[in-house]
């Protein structure tokens, strides 16, 4: 495989130190935190504007709290149509450097390379780092590119923070004055497109050891909580014959619907079990557990869901268990549009790079913005597939090409 | 099916009364919970002892809290040998009526009756009520019966309570004195038998309509803990196909446990299951879970844990997760005597009921008696197997056979 040009690892290594400057901008020592409308959310946006202007891009903060940054077009018309590009700058408590920075911090360094070049596009090109995408202090998530693509909820406004800080007031206190979020909204005839880089956060590019990848759809994803009631009982004196053991049976769905996920091309997991009462030495009277499944087709999806519904349903007959269950979210699948898949693929070619497209698993803001624009994103290799975490790592020349 | 006679039904209505009277003398409103060296285990003695003494039996409490009366045999010579009939007097926390306390009041309608007909046998009958069994206050179990088997551990003497009470601080309490648990041992040359009626504690009686059980073994049981360490991940980003599951390899462990015990006729229970992370949108990077098997044959036992070892290797092959197991708690089977469990048989033919034999997966007083004369065990059905709970209840007609 070739090698990337040195002008784009210079440009890469400058990104990857920058991710490490940002790093530091954290709320807790030690560990990275920054969280939406924080101290630290201002510090960064400062930052980001200073890099945003050296690249030969004017720069503001929108009424959302959005680090916004514009290279104008070829006409210097503000009304020209614009492609945004971009990611988010807020972390999770105890985070990586790269996720969500690296799409934004990138993103500047193609601009500072065409700026170099005093080369202007047909259409301007912002590029946008997201306050909010993680949801940490308020829960709600994905904040800044709903508020981008005029899909802000008011009722936002009166969530508050584990210090009892309503969004409202921290949104005051951030500007130093009352400002509308929905004000920060683009008219979605001027947008162009939305483009986002994102590591991975899985293994599948290093397992194929391809640098970069092509996402075609952002999954759906619907989570459910279940409870299977069998029957309690004294460890030594019920037969294994008479037993309704609720982890038993438990144990059975859960393999069965890892092999519906398999079949049927969708990802599923349960992540929590709880079993009640829960001694050694009695036999599991109730279980509780949730399942989360992803697909980046939701008809493929309803389809499994109704499967492993079946399945459940086929165990009970004869088995004397009781189950409820309870769909705790559900979120609908974004198709990337097939012309900026089309463009991305040709590009990578160019680079003599083999072609992977993928579906991305996590939410990314590409979902908001795909109700007002078409959407691509790009997914980086990451080391070991692991995100959310200080272990999170990119290579140098992975970033380059 | 053949009726009790009128007198056994009488005398079992009597039983189940007293129970209940008993049931009343309790450390927590509303709920039975009566423990080791307590005021309510002072006054529960003194109750039972009245019973006896009005069964024509001499009475006394022993240096380690047991409550004992003596129905004399013929030769009115306390040298004589001794069949000891019994069980246990304490209780667990929000326990029923039956578990134990039936077995001891009992004892006492049969000597009542031989008082009755002023008929002395050739050896003395012994009715003792041990005063731990459950182990509640001190965490050591068996302690009134390992007191009259004259396997008392002294160094129980430093075990604590909840409310940093030691054991001797108790005992001397208890007595108003200083008195030695070790003096309550019989001389193990003098002891016949020891027998004990107990509910089943399990459904297998109920399930077979048979009122009565022999018990042919009081089960080994041997506890592990296991560690299933497989790798977390995101559950949006991670193929099906590259998963390592900890909870999906532990569900796969769990039901081929449940396939070998039934296979190789023991019971095994996984009751505790521990799955970290435990978020609802990540997949399981660990699984902490319990072992709980018994059986009435110890070999059979061995080559069952040897089976599950063999089982979880396989499954290691290939799958990259890695176990630690530890073993916890280890008993050997007691087997009760052919002699006892022939004569119990000639009764209940006797009585027109279908004999059947039952391994008990509970542990008894009779495994410490076991270790200084032969010992047998009666279970008598009680109601969908239920024991340590309010719910627990035996029927009045069962009680009489």
């Amino acid at each position: 495989m070739l090698k990337p040009d040195l002008e784009f690892i210079e440009s890469a290594q400058r990104a990857l130190d920058r991710c490490d400057t940002l790093g530091e901008i954290s709320s807790m020592p030690g560990v990275i935190c920054r969280t939406y409308l924080s101290t630290e959310h201002q510090a960064c946006n400062l930052q980001v504007q200073e890099w945003m202007a050296q690249a030969g891009m004017h720069t503001w903060v929108d009424a959302a709290g959005n680090c916004c940054g514009r290279y104008s077009g070829s006409s210097l018309d503000d009304n020209a149509s614009t492609l945004i590009l971009g990611s988010h700058l807020d972390t999770i408590v105890n985070a990586g450097r790269y996720d969500g920075i690296l799409g934004v911090i990138s993103a500047i360094e193609l601009i500072d390379m065409l700026n170099k070049k005093s080369q202007r596009l047909p259409f301007n090109i912002d590029v946008v780092g997201f306050g909010d995408e993680e949801g940490v202090r308020f829960g709600a998530t994905l904040l800044g590119s709903r508020a981008i693509s005029g899909t802000w909820d008011n009722n936002w406004l009166e969530l508050s923070d584990d210090e009892n800080i309503s969004m409202q007031q921290a949104l005051d206190l951030f500007h130093g004055e009352r400002r509308d979020p929905n004000s920060a909204a683009y008219e979605s005839e001027k947008l162009l497109a939305y483009l986002e880089l994102h590591i991975e956060q899985g293994p599948v590019l290093q397992d194929e050891d391809i640098p970069v990848g092509i996402v075609s759809a952002i999954a759906g994803a619907r989570r459910f909580s279940f409870e299977i009631h069998g029957m309690a009982g004294h460890a030594g004196t019920v037969p294994m014959q008479m037993r309704v053991d609720a982890l038993s049976i438990t144990a059975k769905i859960i393999i069965q619907i890892e092999q519906i996920a398999l079949d049927n091309n969708f990802v599923a997991t349960v992540g929590k079990l709880e079993v009640s009462p829960g001694a050694v030495n009695v036999i599991p009277g109730s279980c509780h557990f949730t399942l989360d499944v992803r697909s980046g087709n939701d008809d493929c999806l309803s389809d499994g869901i109704q499967k492993i519904f079946n399945m459940i349903e086929d165990h009970q007959k004869g088995m004397g268990f009781s189950f409820v269950s309870e769909e705790i979210h559900t979120a609908s699948a974004v198709g990337c549009s097939d012309w900026i898949i089309n463009c991305t693929k040709k590009a990578i070619e160019k680079m003599s790079l083999p072609v992977i497209s993928l579906v991305s698993g996590a939410g990314h803001d590409a979902m908001a913005l795909a109700e007002v624009c078409d959407v691509g994103m790009i997914f980086l290799r990451c080391k070991d597939g692991i995100s959310h975490h200080p272990e999170e790592f990119v290579t140098r020349d992975d970033v380059a090409w």
